[in-house]
C-alpha cells in the first residue's frame, strides 16, 4: 500500500519534472525502498527520473534497481551519460552491470571512460560468476606500514568518499603483497604518532580470487571482521570482499542448496521474476531423469511377480516401507548436505559421523520396525507382520546410511553435495526398499 | 594438521606456565582459531590458561568457546574471577552466557556485579530466543541532535573501547527515542562545526525487541547498512543488532529450514557435536508420524485389491507414478519454502503464484505422461501406456499444486511453512497418486 502511493508520487513528480521536491524525497528515504517504488518504471521514464538527480544520487539509487533494469536503463543512455554515471559507480557494481551489456552496448561505453577504469572493468568482469574474484570491490583502503597513525587517518578521510569500505583497512608494501590489517576503530584509537607497524595486526584471513564465493560469509562470520582480502596467485592483494556482499553470497548459496536439495537446477533469478520457460525447464530434466531411476523399482517388482500374485496383501504395506525408507534417506541426506555447507563436518570426518550415524540409523529402524509389527499383525496376520517388521528395519537403517553417504560421494566426485537431495535420495531407496521387502517375502513364505 | 600442532603447542605452553609465550603467541593469531585449538581442553586447563592472561584478552578468547564449554569454565571460576570476565564481557555474549548457567551459578554470580551490569544482564537474558531482543547488543553509540560533529567524534573515541561498534551511532532525544542515525565515514566527512540533526538521516529502519531474528539479516542485507536499531513497544532505542550477529542469525535460520525441509524437527546444536539420542528423537517424531499418512495409501491399494489382483502388472507402474509425483511436489514444496523465506514471494502473492506455476505444473504432467506413454508402450501394451500416461499427467500436475499450496496453508495456520517439507508433501501426494493410478486403470479396464 505505501509503496504504490509512493510509487504515484514519484509518477506525479516526475510528470510535473518537480526536481526540488524528488530530490527532497529521496533524501528522506532510503534509496533501496525508491529503487524498489520505481522497480516496474518504463526503463525511458527511469532514466528521465536519474537524469533529475545529481550524479552520486543516480549512482546510489541505480545500484538498487534489479540487473535486468539496469541494463535496460543504461541501453536507453546516451554514451555520456552512461559513462559518467558508469566513472561514479563503485567498482564491484560496475562490473556486474557491464557484465550485463551486451557487446555492442561494451562497445558505445568503453571510449567514454578513462584508461585505468577500462583496466579495472575488465579485469573485475573476467572472473568466473561465484568466485571470490567476482565478488570482490577494488575500492579498499590502503596503508604503508611506515605511516605514521595521523598520516593513515588524514588519507582516509581524503579517501573515504569514494571507497566501499574505510572501516578495514589493509598494510601493503610496493608490490602489493598483504602485511597486514587494522580497523578504523583501531586507528582512532591508537596514539597518532604510532607507526602503523607496530599496530597492525600482521596474521590476516584472506581468500584466493579463485576461491568458491561460499567460504566468504563463513570466513566473515567466523573471525567476526567486516571484510575479507582478496590475494591473487602471486599473493598481491587484488580486492575485498565486504559483509554486505557475502551476505548475498550466502543467501544465494543457501537458496541453491535449497533448489538443489530438491532436485531442481539452481534458478538465475528469484521465484517471482522467474519465467515459465526457465521454471519449467529447470525443474523437467531431474523429473525425467529420475523416471529412469524408479524403472529400477519397477523392475524389481516384476522379478517378484509370484510372490505378489500370491500374496496381493503384500502390495499394501509397499507405500508405508518404501515411504520411510525414503523419509529416513532424506532426513540423513539433508542433515549432511547441511553440515557440509556450513563447515561443521568436513569431508575428512566421514568414517566418524558414519560410525555415529549408524547407530542412530539402527535405532531408528528398530523403532519403526516395531511400529510396523503391530500394524501388520492388525492388518495382515503374524507372519505379513513378521516380514513387514524385519523390512522395515532394514529399509529404514539402509535408507538412512544412503542418505548419509551420498553427500560425501557426491563430494569426493567433485559434485555439489547438495544434489544429494530428497528426491534422489528417495528413488535409489525405493529400488532398495522393494528388494529387501519382496526378498524377504520370498524368503520367508517359502519357508 | 595445523591446529593439532597448535593445540600441542599451546599444551607445552600451559604446562611449563609461559605467560610471555602464551601472549605472544595469541598476539599472533586470531583469538577464533586460538579457541578452536583449546576447544577439547578440560575446563580446568581453559581456566587455567585464561588466567594467565590479561582480562580483556580473557574476554576476547572467551566469547569465543561454545556455549557449553563457556558455562563449564564459568562453573569452575571463583566467584570474583567470573564476576571480572562478566563485566568485561560485551553485553549480548555476557547475556548468552547468563542464560547458560544454572541457578546456583546465576545466584554465586550476581553479588560480585554492579547493579546496572545485573539489570542489563537481566534484561537481555529475558528476550525470548530467535527474537531481535534476544540477538541485540547494548553496545551501541549515541549522539545528540544539537551536539556538533566535532564533540560526537570525541565521544566517540573516548567510548569506542566499550562498544560492540563506533561506525554506525543512533540519535536519540531524553525520552531514547530514535531521532536519526550517521555513519562514522558520514561524520569524519562532515565540517566539524556541523550540527547532528542538519547530517543526520532522519528515517531509520528499525525492528520491535519481539520481532523474530529472521526479518534482520534482510533488512541488513537489503539496506546495506551495518547494523539495524531495535525498538521496545514504546519506540525507544533498547539495542542494536550488528552484521556478525545477523550472519550468524541468517546461517542459524537456513540450517533450520534445511533440516525442516527434510522433516527432522530443529536441532539444538551442531551435527557434529549433537549426541545420538537428541539425533535419534529429532529424526523418530516425524518417521513414524509420516507412517500414519502412508497408511493412506495402503489403504487405497487395498480399495482397488480387485484391479490389481487381476493386472499384477500395473503394480510395476506404481514406483514411477507416486515417485514422479512425490518428486514433483518436493520441487515446488521447495521453491516455495524459500521464496517465503527470503522474502522474495508473500503470503499475499498465493493466487498470482498458484495461477503462473499451474501452467508450469501443466507443462510438467504433459512432459512426464509423454514420457511414460512409452515406456508404458513397451513394457505393457497400448492399455497400460494409456493409463500409465493419463495418471502420471494428473499425479504429476496434482503433486506439484499440492507442492506449491502446502507451505501457504502452514503460513496461514501460523506455522512454519518450512514444515512443508519433502516428506510430509510425498506422503500426501503418495496417496492422491495411487488413488489417481488405480481409480483411472479401474475406470478404463472396465470400458
Amino acid at each position: 500500500m505505501l509503496q504504490k502511493r509512493l510509487t504515484q508520487q514519484i509518477s506525479h513528480l516526475l510528470e510535473t519534472s518537480d526536481k526540488v521536491e524528488l530530490r527532497r524525497l529521496l533524501k528522506h528515504m532510503h534509496d533501496a525502498d525508491f529503487a524498489a517504488a520505481i522497480e516496474d518504471f518504463p526503463a525511458q521514464l527511469i532514466l528521465q527520473l536519474l537524469l533529475l538527480l545529481s550524479l552520486p544520487a543516480q549512482c546510489h539509487l541505480f545500484v538498487y534497481l534489479d540487473p535486468q533494469k539496469q541494463s535496460d536503463v543504461a541501453s536507453s543512455m546516451s554514451r555520456n551519460d552512461l559513462a559518467a554515471l558508469f566513472s561514479s559507480m563503485e567498482q564491484a557494481a560496475r562490473a556486474d552491470l557491464y557484465n550485463q551489456l551486451d557487446t555492442q552496448q561494451r562497445q558505445t561505453l568503453m571510449p567514454g571512460l578513462a584508461q585505468a577504469e577500462r583496466d579495472d572493468i575488465r579485469k573485475l568482469a573476467s572472473y568466473p560468476e561465484k568466485t571470490a574474484g567476482a565478488l570482490m570491490t577494488s575500492g579498499y583502503a590502503t596503508l604503508r606500514s611506515n605511516w605514521t597513525v595521523s598520516k593513515s587517518l588524514i588519507k582516509l578521510r581524503l579517501e573515504a568518499p569514494d571507497k566501499e569500505t574505510i572501516y578495514q583497512t589493509y598494510v601493503i608494501d610496493d608490490q602489493r603483497r598483504l602485511l597486514g590489517t587494522l580497523s578504523l576503530r583501531e586507528l582512532i584509537l591508537a596514539s597518532p604518532d604510532s607507526l602503523i607497524e607496530n599496530i597492525m595486526l600482521p596474521e590476516v584471513v584472506s581468500v584466493q580470487v579463485t576461491d568458491d564465493q561460499e567460504k566468504i560469509p563463513q570466513i566473515i562470520s567466523y573471525y567476526d571482521v567486516i571484510a575479507v582480502p582478496v590475494l591473487d596467485d602471486e599473493s598481491k592483494l587484488v580486492g575485498i570482499v565486504t559483509y554486505d556482499d557475502a551476505m548475498d553470497a550466502a543467501e544465494e548459496e543457501a537458496t541453491e542448496d535449497a533448489q538443489k536439495s530438491a532436485s531442481v537446477a539452481a534458478l538465475d533469478s528469484p521465484m517471482s521474476k522467474i519465467s515459465l520457460w526457465e521454471l519449467y525447464s529447470k525443474r523437467i530434466g531431474w523429473l525425467i531423469l529420475l523416471v529412469f531411476g524408479a524403472l529400477l523399482s519397477g523392475a524389481g517388482l516384476a522379478f517378484f511377480e509370484e510372490t505378489i500374485a500370491a500374496n496381493i496383501a503384500l502390495v499394501f504395506f509397499m507405500p508405508l516401507l518404501v515411504g520411510a525408507g525414503g523419509n529416513a534417506g532424506s532426513q540423513a541426506a539433508a542433515l549432511m548436505v547441511r553440515s557440509l555447507a556450513t563447515g561443521d563436518v568436513e569431508y575428512k570426518d566421514w568414517t566418524k559421523v558414519l560410525r555415529k550415524d549408524a547407530l542412530v540409523a539402527m535405532a531408528l529402524g528398530l523403532s519403526m520396525g516395531v511400529t510396523v509389527y503391530f500394524l501388520g499383525l492388525l492388518r495382515g496376520g503374524p507372519e505379513i507382520a513378521l516380514i513387514v517388521a524385519l523390512s522395515m528395519f532394514f529399509v529404514v537403517f539402509i535408507g538412512s546410511i544412503i542418505g548419509l553417504c551420498l553427500p560425501f560421494i557426491l563430494s569426493k566426485l567433485n559434485l555439489d553435495p547438495a544434489t544429494a537431495s530428497g528426491p534422489l535420495v528417495t528413488t535409489i531407496v525405493d529400488a532398495s526398499g522393494v528388494l529387501i521387502y519382496f526378498g524377504f517375502a520370498t524368503l520367508l513364505l517359502q519357508l
